[in-house]
């Protein structure tokens, strides 16, 4: 396909990407510096090894869980990679800003990058809704608004709600799932028929995805426990963890062939639902005293998770016009929802204090607030993308040596 | 292919397994509650690192290792984690109940769960060699019948023969090779020539299969020494593992390519051979004291497990009928029972007391008790797959999105 | 392809590598033995889990780096396997000589085998600049010429130009760079014209080599820490590591589409460029005491890795006849080079002390020899492959399950 576009504007795009990186530096070069305190050598060894593992997850796992479009496995893989380098470098600034305000200096740490690379993941998390939607530019304005929204609504529900690090950053899936959702929704254009038929027939599925998956059910515990820092919460967070997932993936393996006319299994099933379980539990993980209330609420996740998959699509692509991709609703979304709701109600029933109702209220803001968040900057974000300005050609074939030009009515809509 | 059965017969398995994971829930109810007791925070971390190599080995290692077979590639990667997320719980329970019978309660602790991922290992051994002729529901009896007969095998190489944790789990090869080599017997038909030739061509190699491998090449050290508790003998497990897999890579690959007429290398036998090492050096992994006797076992093992994937298939496919999809026997019986018979015989030379002729006598029991165990169960749970009961139409074709109904015989045996 | 040579002749090859296998096992006999001091369990520990991520990235991250050619993404992964195990087995006993010549016994400890796994790295590198050029028996001579030089290399720099551990060792991409460019030379022919297109147009991109380079980018912290003792060192080396990768990602990505004329991103820009921030970090990793001097070696390395690969294959392939098959060039030999340019210059500027002067010329001889012994080493090592007695006719055709034999006339030059 030969652009219409005169090639200043074309290189415009990519060269906008490589200032914003050289104004980062500037910005590191002046406001940010190693914190100089030596953290003892085992607490690094541990906190290195969670750092780790939440980069295989982000990287690895959220990366090929949404390669199993075959027209979008590449973008999937690449950009993901971009929005995480990219999104790691502006969490680390905008956590150490918000934090402490006054100081004028960021100290990094072990622990900051952590966090950062956690919050980096809402994106990574909200890009399988608009895979194969937007260009590199859109990713990066995608990436600099979502990280800034998720930071201070955390900070916001830290700060007044009286949420702590980890119950905040387990709204990550609220949050993500409908800012992503909102964003399609403001990008995508009304298929015609033939389309919509093609997409759901070029879901092949693939290994890579399952790779993908495998790698995200491996490491959600850590995931999971890693702002935990009471070594008792640590370990139920573990153990809770693994047991909802375990569950999960064994009643998303039997729903999906039950569901099934002639009892076989959908590989697209199996990749959203073995991790509902992991979702769930995130919120509630540190409370649950014995293995089957985790159990439960993975068998609860994976039924939301594979009824989801069923009708969602219908109503989504008919009802509302929103295209989720990569089923993002029903994987972080709804589990997501559920985890919150069965935080709050936990807290109630197992507390008799009168002093709980304020928590409890305090709870319930927090968890709607991730998701008006989520609704709301999602809705600026998708407003802003939608703007002429983006609309360069190079949106569907970012690739060199694949041919996958097939929908010319797609590139309308960008 | 339309199904003959009515829609309720098939609906009825998978429902059937759901119902399994709710009575196990039930279970976990009543008879299991995490471990009040809190571990030494740098004990957790290690347990914790030894625990996710396991699972990384087990969902990935184990699942990847025979995707070769592009007709099962699917089957293998998503059933080996509902086999895992299914044995896990299950041997949980069971472990607990057989170590303490009189206690009503069993405590979770981080190194229960470790075992149980390493005794549902057996399985995803097992199931390499029945890959393709199990349908959803006899998996589960399969998840079932094996952990059980594993666990007691277990228990009564500790508690009758004096074997300790770590010798009595290393029979795990031999013990699950000779299972699923007997199930795979009972569930076996004699194939047509041509259908025979084509088995022997499908085996289209896969990257995928390599991952796998790469993978089980990687963690073996950490396998081979999990059950170790003094430093020194963690140490020299980790050690011999380390050389002997290096070893058997090198002679794998050599061997390969001298057994080729034109000198090429043949990627089944790497898949197989590569770990033959590793295997071989696990029972007497700690004992060792110097590198070059790893390395010989590590030589052997290659030796053994090319000349089993010369030799074998036309033996087993002719002779016994036994169709052995994955080379689970060569991989990892006859490895296997290498290693224990070095161990037995490395015992006995070493120490010169009378007392040890007693050791030897129970090590060489403890290791027939493994094989004749592996073979009994292995038949008993050939015999109840094969009932009528569990002939459902959805064997062969599970997948929705690939179509490989190629083999219309194949499905008569079912 | 019948062969030309009789079967004693091809037959040879694998038995000659066997034989070496079994003379590295009797020298292991007669002079190594396990170290019998018992280390800390907390740094068995540590430094277990720094060696399995070495590990990781050797077997997985190298192997499925150069898998973008399908033509030789077999050969790749197994053949890196081969090398590395061998590797290993051949440096372990090479340190232990060299450190301690006076000594008749090797002790093996832990961070020998680390060291091990490192230097055996630099062979893997260079394998990438011959990939499909050279057989079994050519790579075995390969891996022990190469692992002798750098050994050697490494322990000149230490004992004569008192450079630390940690910066020798970094000095591994400008030697293995340079070595794998000169043994490319010496084997490689001018390739026919067209040839040489459907050489460019062969790179069908890989999703394989993407998880390659993930592993890579994932682990790189470790690799570049791995030698540093000082708990502060240590940190700072993982920290400006972790923030090279992210700004050479960026960059490679945008740069990769900047380069397109239609702003399309090339996978093969990705696969290397990505990596060049932390090839580019290592020699000065410790040193530098704030984020954006790495980011500033980070968007260096991208601009020098992404512009090598835009004009290296012309000039290469053109004027030098080199065809660095997967651009080990400018992802291991340019950043390499930069970052050891880069360490004297910190050095310089950084101590005003005139003792300084005499180290900094020691820095810049240690750099300039293993540029030296690279080129020296690799003419020598080339010369020698290219002797007739390896022109062997399993050369190009080595996988059983493949039908690659397309370029008759490449096989010429073999």
């Amino acid at each position: 396909m030969v652009s219409k576009y005169p090639r200043s504007v074309r290189g415009c795009l990519p060269l906008w990407t490589l200032m914003l990186q050289a104004a980062l530096i500037v910005i590191f070069f002046f406001f940010a510096s190693y914190d100089s305190f030596i953290e003892y050598p085992e607490k690094v060894v541990t906190q290195g090894a969670v750092l780790q593992d939440m980069v295989v997850m982000a990287a690895l796992g959220l990366g090929f869980l949404s390669s199993s479009l075959w027209r979008y496995s590449w973008s999937s893989v690449a950009f993901n990679l971009f929005m995480l380098a990219l999104g790691v470098q502006w969490a680390v600034l905008l956590d150490g800003f918000l934090e402490n305000p006054a100081l004028e200096k960021v100290f990094i740490k072990l622990s900051r990058i952590q966090q950062a690379t956690m919050t980096a993941m809402s994106v990574l998390i909200s890009a399988g809704a608009i895979l194969g939607k937007a260009n590199l530019a859109q990713l990066v304005l995608l990436v600099l608004m979502e990280v800034t929204a998720f930071s201070a609504t955390r900070m916001i529900s830290q700060q007044f709600l009286s949420a702590d690090a980890h119950v905040s950053m387990m709204h990550i899936h609220v949050f993500a799932a409908y800012f992503g959702l909102t964003v399609a929704w403001c990008l995508s254009r009304p298929l015609p028929r033939e389309a919509e038929e093609k997409d759901q027939r070029k879901t092949s599925p693939s290994l890579f995805a399952m790779l993908g998956t495998l790698f995200l059910w491996m490491f959600w515990p850590s995931f999971n426990s890693a702002l935990l820092s009471i070594p008792d919460e640590r370990k139920n967070g573990v153990f809770n963890t693994y047991y909802a997932l375990a569950v999960s993936a064994v009643t998303a393996i039997s729903l999906s062939a039950l569901a099934h006319p002639q009892g076989k299994i959908s590989m697209t099933h199996i990749h959203n639902a073995v991790l509902a379980g992991g979702v769930a539990v995130g919120a509630p993980c540190h409370l649950i005293p014995s293995p089957w209330l985790a159990m439960v609420l993975g068998l609860l996740a994976g039924l939301i998770s594979i009824g989801g998959a069923k009708s969602m699509p219908v109503c989504f692509n008919r009802v509302l016009g929103i295209h989720d991709t990569c089923g993002v609703h029903y994987t972080f979304g709804l589990p997501g929802l559920l985890g919150g709701i069965t935080y709050i109600v936990y807290l109630t029933s197992w507390y008799k204090d009168p002093l709980i109702a304020f928590q409890m209220l305090y709870d319930i803001a927090a968890l709607s607030l991730s998701l008006a968040m989520g609704l709301a900057s999602g809705l600026l974000t998708g407003l802003i993308l939608n703007l002429k300005i983006w609309k360069a050609p190079h949106v569907v074939k970012y690739f060199d040596d694949q041919a996958f030009w097939e929908f010319p009515h797609l590139a309308v809509g960008f």
